[in-house]
């Protein structure tokens, strides 16, 4: 199958739309990046909200934007919250994106993400290791860090978003959308986005916030993942180590504006 | 009823107090904002301690110089938590804040925050739309974000204030502080507040810091705003973006002192 | 008994060890800390995992190269689960860390440190007054703030050690390692460390990572402190305040290089 670059124009305007709805985004995310993840957000243009418990995650899944479960650090009251709001996301049609965190390492958390991924997430974004884990194709990754390339887990995206039906974004030094039909990429970023806590976990959240804002989920997760690279890459020039470069990051993503993108190819 | 602008003297000496004092504020707060509440407790000059359980923050509570309950993320066992600890705090007379994060938006969670504010905290802090929601004279914010002005809500602060006996504060581009009898302000600030996480909920456990050394609690409240939002206007002279903007906002914290307050308008 | 300073050439050839390894670090930590950990992690040269549910952290604890335990913010389950990856990681001869977070300032914690101390950390790394409250010497610090001098916990330590068999670690404006044999030691660093939340705990994970690069968990403890004293001490020639002292931390564990020891006193 062939891979196409993302069209620069339509990144911008996936970027224009969000910065004009500025979309109410849902996040049912773990305990280490709560921070990053509201504060990608905010940088971006969208409007972060944690709501967990069981109590009130599922009703205000159904009033947000969009909705992201992240299983980074899953318990069983969450993961139930997480269940509870993921079917009222797809019944009140409000587009959700599952991270499956560290898939293919702990037997049990395998098993909880089978059970989220039956619930038909909008996207699946992960890195290489994740969603060949998934597709049953690899090892697992060291932790939550991934050991394979992101060009090697192509083959294995398409074949997990035909098996579900999911748009499968898979992300590393290139990042892939794929819809089992198409096939779109970007390149760029910056290495140090690896030594940052929350810059993969809060890309799910960006992906899931550009899906409020662009209807077809493919384009919006190639679009999330182009403002995430580019950001890093700007980052990247100003940044002298890992500290400094998570303040960049942040800068870049609310500087950068829908026009930026064009004339450049991605 | 007149409003007042903060004293210059008054928010002098309030620091003054905070700084002598370096009291050990309790904070049961959300979990996005843990880290950011304790910096900007330490950067001004406060000692956080975030004691969580059942087991043990009730204790903690009657043993601190002052107690912060957030609502941001809340799960019954946290709300017990809560409940039981703001009753220790006021059996110990040790002033507490509450901050009723998203009020008007989830029923289940506006009915904890009632059983909250019937515990009678010593400031109740809040953006518009929440005090605005409180008063039943709202519709509620977008998520934990305002869309009303904070001049919109000063007479639904001084009603819930006379309503409930606690001192009521409410923030914005300008911030007041009401008991029902006097209302101060004050202005200033920078609007880049509004894109990092954490700094209102920041105020909150920077007004409980302030309660804990000032004894009048509306002189309290205002005085953690002006420190705030002085911080926030130098940040924004040097910050480029909101990454930027959270580290010159924690150093201009640590930076400002008592006696800067003097020879200005508030 | 004697203390020795750190030998340059032991602290050089720890953090060689760490960067060849790059370990996967099992963090069982407190609510607030959790960023800061995995960045310090990642800037030093480590691989973080948070993985904390009863279900699947004991067995990640089996395969991580070490775990940290800190208790800042224990609650019942999550107490279960850091008693259960102690022992799993004990059987699987995985070295581990206790961080007692606020120990001599709440009984029912206390009593929490005493049951995880018996299942035989292999360091236990703690400020001055956690260390004399340990030991039965002091009173407890305010709230997570010690209240001592960590040269006034040295003996303390060296007896901890003793009736313990774990690894002592005290830390301050010195830092020292016992064995209760052997004492070593480590000068520098800069006082706004005390500034930022998280310094003290994410160096109880630093230790975790030394620990898995390095046999002797003395010369690990020690090596840890000795990498973020000279971190600290390059921050705070940069830092105006504690917000970018956070960054130029990070920035500094980044940068610095295993042969950057040789040639300086410690």
């Amino acid at each position: 199958m062939q891979i196409t670059p993302l069209c620069p124009r339509a990144a911008s305007e996936a970027l224009e739309k969000l910065r004009q709805l500025r979309p109410l985004v849902h996040c049912l995310t773990n305990d280490v990046v709560q921070e990053i993840t509201a504060n990608v957000l905010l940088a971006a243009g969208a409007s972060p909200a944690m709501v967990v418990a069981e109590e009130e995650a599922p009703y205000f899944a159904g009033i947000a934007g969009a909705l992201l479960v992240n299983v980074g650090t899953p318990v069983p009251e969450r993961l139930r919250s997480m269940q509870l709001s993921a079917q009222a996301a797809r019944e009140h049609h409000v587009p959700w994106v599952l991270d499956p965190v560290a898939a293919g390492v702990i037997p049990w958390r395998d098993s909880e993400i089978r059970k989220l991924i039956a619930l038909h997430p909008t996207v699946i974004r992960g890195n290489a290791s994740e969603i060949l884990a998934l597709q049953g194709a690899g090892k697992g990754g060291k932790g939550v860090d991934s050991t394979d390339s992101s060009a090697s887990a192509v083959n294995a995206a398409v074949e997990l978003s035909r098996s579900t039906g999911s748009v499968v974004c898979v992300t590393g030094e290139t990042d892939y959308a794929t819809d089992g039909e198409r096939i779109l990429s970007v390149s760029g970023g910056n290495v140090m986005t690896t030594l940052v806590v929350g810059t993969g976990c809060s890309l799910s959240a960006l992906t899931a916030a550009f899906c409020a804002a662009e209807k077809d989920p493919v384009t919006a997760a190639i679009s999330a993942c182009a403002l995430a690279k580019r950001a890093a890459f700007i980052a990247g020039k100003h940044a002298k180590g890992p500290g400094s470069f998570h303040d960049e990051y942040l800068d870049a993503l609310y500087a950068i504006e829908p026009q930026d993108f064009l004339g450049e190819s991605l």
